[in-house]
């Protein structure tokens, strides 16, 4: 089971840092973690992902249970072996991707029945069935299914997925209990309510009550402002027990990170920095930028000359700049590693601000 | 200017081992080069090739002169230095792509015209204009323009590919004896003459009279069957200096090679290990295996025991499966990886048993 240790708390905000014990390694929080929806960080490998500085990966269990399948990852004896990644692993439930990626699927009180986006072929995900995968993968952090609603959602939809997430809980936690292999591993819980605050606190009271590893919010960034996001954590924030790590799940941009920090948050994950690389921009404090841009074409400067990455260390803008409008492969992970980097630098110097104060 | 050194030859053929000596480093023959087209070896970063041993690796005059331009390439310092890459480079001529890519081209003795691939632009190369770009590239080794034929090919017209590939070497060599940047590099000559034995031999007589720093076969492995390619080494080795690094362009499998070092050939560059990785096959003494493959569905050992490249020690068949069938870009990568690897390692123990005869 982990360990969540509080190091020191901020005095100018609700921002604190913390480690994190898990059986794979301590985790030092505010922390990032990359998105290895498939079993991979797209385009970087394990030792590329040890060099910036990753300390956990997240990994989703609607993908891999799809491709290439819990049984087969079992007998490779656990996504980490699997994947070569030594370090921890949170996997998310697959509830988010069943509602924004499946097909056809029908959500009852006894779980999620979709097709799945690959193949076509028919599934159905209960609160127990994702947990057995979890388990099978060998997650550290293991999430119980949960109903996303998108934004905005009225307010029934919303209390309804209040309701059942409350009750999938319940039954993951019952799950976990009865299951001695998962003793093994940690199960945090996730709090719904779409921007209604009054849903939001129902949720985190029946969510809490249940006694959770750690606490996750789900639901936000999206769609909704910015502003939006900010007020439901702090409309949550004193329903949250301070002894737990705080998810903020598939948050965000820089910008949406740092403010969640100040009210409370620890754990983030999110696939920009990642699929932004992909498509050609690298991130700096001031925001995105296109590699492809026309002023890059004889700029033999780095990408920032701040940062500590294999890119900006080796490759100068002009050159990255070519390799991604010859549609070079390396265009894509020199940059995924610049962006990467960056957010790990980020929260590295949040929690050495904090440190500081 | 280089120096080649011959180590040892060997007792049972005409193979030898030897030290190339460039203005960025040693060069060990029997040699393979990996090829970056484009400024990059596909998938791989400077240090990945590094880590796999190459010594030398090649890169595309028609490509990188078409985008981003030699111009570009001499701001940013050179090849070299825009690329990170601090070991040796051959450049070849564009004269191969210039008959295989470009369009609508038109060849005089004066040079050759064409339309670019990428966007239908016109250029002409000449024998001056093709140094003049590698120079500025900062090749440690470049290649003349020749003139290349298909396979078959009629005699009149091999003939006349070998007569202007002669006058356009005269003119080569006469271009770098004026142009005093070039003495740094090194001028190869090729020969030129398809599958005719004669024109093979006249050929390789005008060339070496010219005296160049090493010899290249151009127009073969293009369509003609093994044993033809052989025979033709054969015919050719007598009329090769022996003191000169000797260079079968554009080849090959791991049999061509293995034939080709026991006729006398000391440097090799081809696309197959790393185009067949891209694709999802790996390279082992048996020959090509797709990935794919459903026995490898729950192979839980790496593409090749023996092989102590990154993706061999880490990774198993499995994994990898899962990742190409997942379209992931690790795949391409630790495929990349293991082929060149294993071109390495095969001219590794070319030179070792040869030296150890």
């Amino acid at each position: 089971m982990c360990k969540f240790e509080i190091v020191k708390k901020s005095k100018k905000s609700k921002a604190r840092v913390g480690k994190l014990y898990t059986t794979h390694g301590v985790i030092n929080t505010p922390v990032f973690m990359p998105v290895g929806t498939q079993g991979t960080v797209k385009t970087m490998s394990p030792r590329d992902l040890h060099e910036i500085g990753a300390e956990i990966i997240l990994s989703n269990t609607y993908h891999l249970s799809l491709r290439p399948g819990q049984e087969l990852i079992k007998e490779a004896g656990g996504l980490h072996k699997f994947m070569g990644w030594d370090k921890p692993i949170l996997t998310d439930s697959g509830g988010f991707q069943v509602y924004s990626l499946a097909e056809k699927r029908k959500v009852t009180d006894e779980g999620v029945e979709f097709k799945s986006h690959i193949d076509g072929t028919k599934h159905f995900f209960t609160p127990q069935k994702v947990l057995e995968i979890q388990d099978a993968f060998g997650s550290d952090i293991m999430m119980p299914l949960d109903e996303c609603v998108p934004y905005p959602c009225d307010k029934n939809q919303a209390a309804e997925a209040v309701r059942r997430t409350t009750r999938w809980a319940g039954e993951s936690k019952q799950s976990v209990i009865r299951n001695a292999g998962c003793v093994k591993r940690d199960l945090f819980g996730i709090i719904q309510g779409s921007t209604y605050p009054d849903l939001r606190i129902k949720s985190a009271q029946e969510i809490t009550s249940l006694n959770f590893a750690g606490y996750a919010i789900g639901g936000l960034s999206v769609g909704e402002p910015q502003e939006m996001m900010f007020e439901m954590l702090e409309t949550l924030y004193p329903y949250l027990p301070e002894d737990k790590p705080h998810y903020l799940m598939g948050v965000g941009f820089a910008s949406d990170i740092l403010g969640a920090i100040e009210r409370g948050m620890d754990m983030f994950d999110c696939v920009i920095p990642t699929r932004l690389a992909r498509h050609g921009s690298f991130l700096t404090y001031e925001g995105k930028t296109s590699i492809r841009n026309a002023r890059f074409e004889k700029d033999f400067s780095p990408i920032d000359p701040e940062c500590d990455c294999y890119a900006c260390k080796n490759f100068t803008k002009a050159y990255i700049r070519h390799l991604f409008w010859a549609r070079e492969i390396l265009a894509m992970q020199l940059l995924t590693i610049h962006n990467l980097r960056f957010f790990m630098r980020m929260m590295k110097k949040v929690r050495e601000d904090i440190l500081s104060e």
